[in-house]
């Protein structure tokens, strides 16, 4: 029997109703003669609450109990939709991360899969099980620990049990109806794509679109699971939400896919740096050692054997940054005159495969902003993408000159 | 190292404030040197959410689900005793029924504890672990599935514990400070006793004093668990609490220990009953498969083959009782005239080890409710114990005429 994978969010599972419509979508499906594998998160509200009762007891508290106490809730939602299955007749039961067994690395509250036997859910389906209710987001490491996957882990739990039970997709269900050229609470005219490749996937999510979860998109691409984003709120057809998959898939489509932003970005240049052979790691080491994410990375040209090293990162880290640098200074490994810090920046970005073959999106984009008079302060690129930094007051304007500039609201 | 087990209820882990106290507690006893054990409940109102939530969902809910469902609250408790502990400096570990392993029967929502293998826990503790939390209530059955021990089952969990790890003690700390020779919401003379024997305790226990669960009791009687009950909310010595243990650690004792009741309760009587070997088994076979759990059993003397047989049940058995009388009548496997339902009684019973050598109890019991002018409707009688049923409004009275007779307010 050919099976499918269908994940939930917390909204989607909030409440009792909410469940029962979300099993009744599932109804369709095994109605439709799929084997299905349902990944839950926890009812929204309850990850929160344990987690604000585990930072409250402990501040720097021991993950493996964190693990332990916040997989809870997906247990809990996990046996309420087996049971609202089996209200309907429908062969159902809920399985936890250890029982499947969900094999996972020991680095707790960011674990990372590495295997999903089969055999025990595959001996149920031959039993006459219809629907596998998985708690998400959890597993369990070689010790028998419960692990979790960190925020967001329950879309990677679903790609991994597509890819491994070899599905014919995975579902995924969430509070939006797919994913669109740009945020719609930024233009209006931002349209919802009927497909989106991996790559362009990748880079939205990770420039910030919260859609998915990068590592599940990772994952998605290298097991060439075909994924498809949709809304557990509306009324479904086979063609509703986004499909995320190869680009071969893609008849046709926009030299841009999408713009992506992110709001809280800072920006800290360390000015006349003494260049030397080596000068980046001894900076970008210790920061790194210091839990700070750097993002782009630019070095002016050097003069007089003095350079201006421009770095950005998430605003919330600044402070961390600002110690790691001093460290340095201090500590006489960096030579450098002053260290500028601008908080007030933001991340525009366009994404799309289209740009591997088509010259001159690059000089598209910093002439539409220029029109706008939005000034550019670091400029980063990649295949598939061109990231910009500008003042955070401008950043709608930026998304939305981008997104007409680019034609987005057209089918491509 | 000498070995400890501590049980805490509900209400005693009800919100962080209180787990934090209950901490301090363990702290003490670690600081004695002891390797403790302990075993929590779900934090008090949880359960009782989870179940509704499947009651909700599945009014004839698969058990299987109920009890993975359900089982969540404990394991929430558990982690949050570890990670307090740990603040403290205490090294300690959360263990869910599955990890330890606690395994049981598969009869799902009443699974009987078969096994505790001690090796996880042992290497741990030589590892240097001090405290074990251990969620209670839960188990894993040998298909690998979570179970639960019905109502109450922590304390069994606990019990079952202290036998397995030959611990020196089994205290259970509630929101009472002991037992009492009867409840002291019903006479101020209620004396709270320092020592009782299993026998007595089992007796109270299932004649409905609430303080501990009844197959918890019959587990430590057998294998001689010293079973301790305590409350959490006060400051606690070494001779806090009651202790439950063998008779012959008691050195004196009154003839009768306490005086239990229960109020809901109901007399059925099938009067002229047609007198046939087997008849009982007619009658009281097809009442356990309808689920009445029938108590006390008169059958009156026997008159021209006809005969009257009495029988006490729980109050909110009747309807189910009433049907399965009716059905034996129609079915003309039992003839008889008539059926009488008195839905209005409660019953009473005196308990005491005492009792096997002290002739003359029951004839002071029958005159001490005489003198009050309580009617006694029914008598049942075993070794240690004299139960009887008279009108519901009379309860009280009897209850403290009994306490009153028996000077239960004076120490043995």
């Amino acid at each position: 029997m050919p099976r499918l994978v269908m994940k939930f969010g917390g909204t989607s599972v909030a409440n009792l109703d909410r469940i029962k419509r979300v099993a009744k979508r599932i109804g369709v499906e095994v109605a439709r003669g799929y084997e299905v594998i349902v990944i839950v998160s926890a009812m929204s509200g309850k990850t929160n609450e344990l987690v604000g009762w585990v930072q409250e007891t402990s501040p720097l508290f021991d993950a493996r109990e964190f693990d332990a106490i916040v997989s809870s809730g997906e247990n809990v939602t996990a046996g309420l939709m087996a049971l609202t299955l089996q209200e309907m007749d429908i062969p159902a039961r809920s399985w936890q991360g250890w029982q499947v067994p969900v094999q996972t690395t020991s680095a707790h509250s960011s674990a990372r899969i590495e295997a999903i036997p089969t055999d025990n859910l595959d001996a149920k389906f031959a039993e006459g099980m219809k629907v596998a209710v998985v708690a998400g987001f959890q597993g369990v490491s070689d010790e028998g620990r419960i692990t979790t996957l960190g925020r967001g882990g329950s879309d990677t739990t679903a790609v991994a049990f597509a890819a491994a039970f070899d599905a014919e997709r995975c579902d995924i269900y969430t509070d939006v109806d797919g994913v669109y050229t740009t945020d719609p609470r930024i233009t209006d005219k931002a349209r919802k794509l009927d497909r989106i490749a991996f790559e362009e996937m990748l880079e939205l999510a990770s420039l910030g679109a919260k859609v998915l979860q990068t590592r599940s998109v990772e994952l998605a691409m290298r097991y060439k699971v075909k994924l498809r984003v949709l809304s557990s709120f509306d009324e479904q057809t086979d063609t509703s939400g986004t499909l995320v998959c190869d680009e071969e898939d893609i008849m046709e489509s926009n030299v841009v896919a999408g713009v992506a932003y992110s709001r809280d970005e800072a920006k800290m240049t360390l000015l006349a740096v003494a260049d030397r052979p080596g000068i980046a790691a001894a900076i970008f080491g210790p920061l790194s050692e210091a839990g700070v994410n750097v993002d782009m990375i630019i070095q002016n040209i050097s003069e007089e054997g003095r350079t201006d090293m421009t770095f950005s990162l998430p605003t919330d880290q600044v402070l961390r940054a600002t110690e790691a640098v001093d460290a340095l200074k201090t500590s006489g490994n960096v030579n450098f005159e002053k260290l500028e810090t601008d908080a007030e920046v933001a991340k525009v970005s366009v994404v799309g495969i289209g740009m591997r073959s088509h010259a001159g999106v690059a000089s598209k984009m910093f002439a539409a902003l220029s029109a706008e008079g939005v000034n550019i302060k670091v400029i980063s690129t990649s295949e598939i993408k061109i990231s910009v930094l500008v003042d955070r007051k401008y950043m709608e304007l930026a998304v939305q000159a981008l997104h007409d500039a680019f034609e987005l609201e057209k089918e491509g």
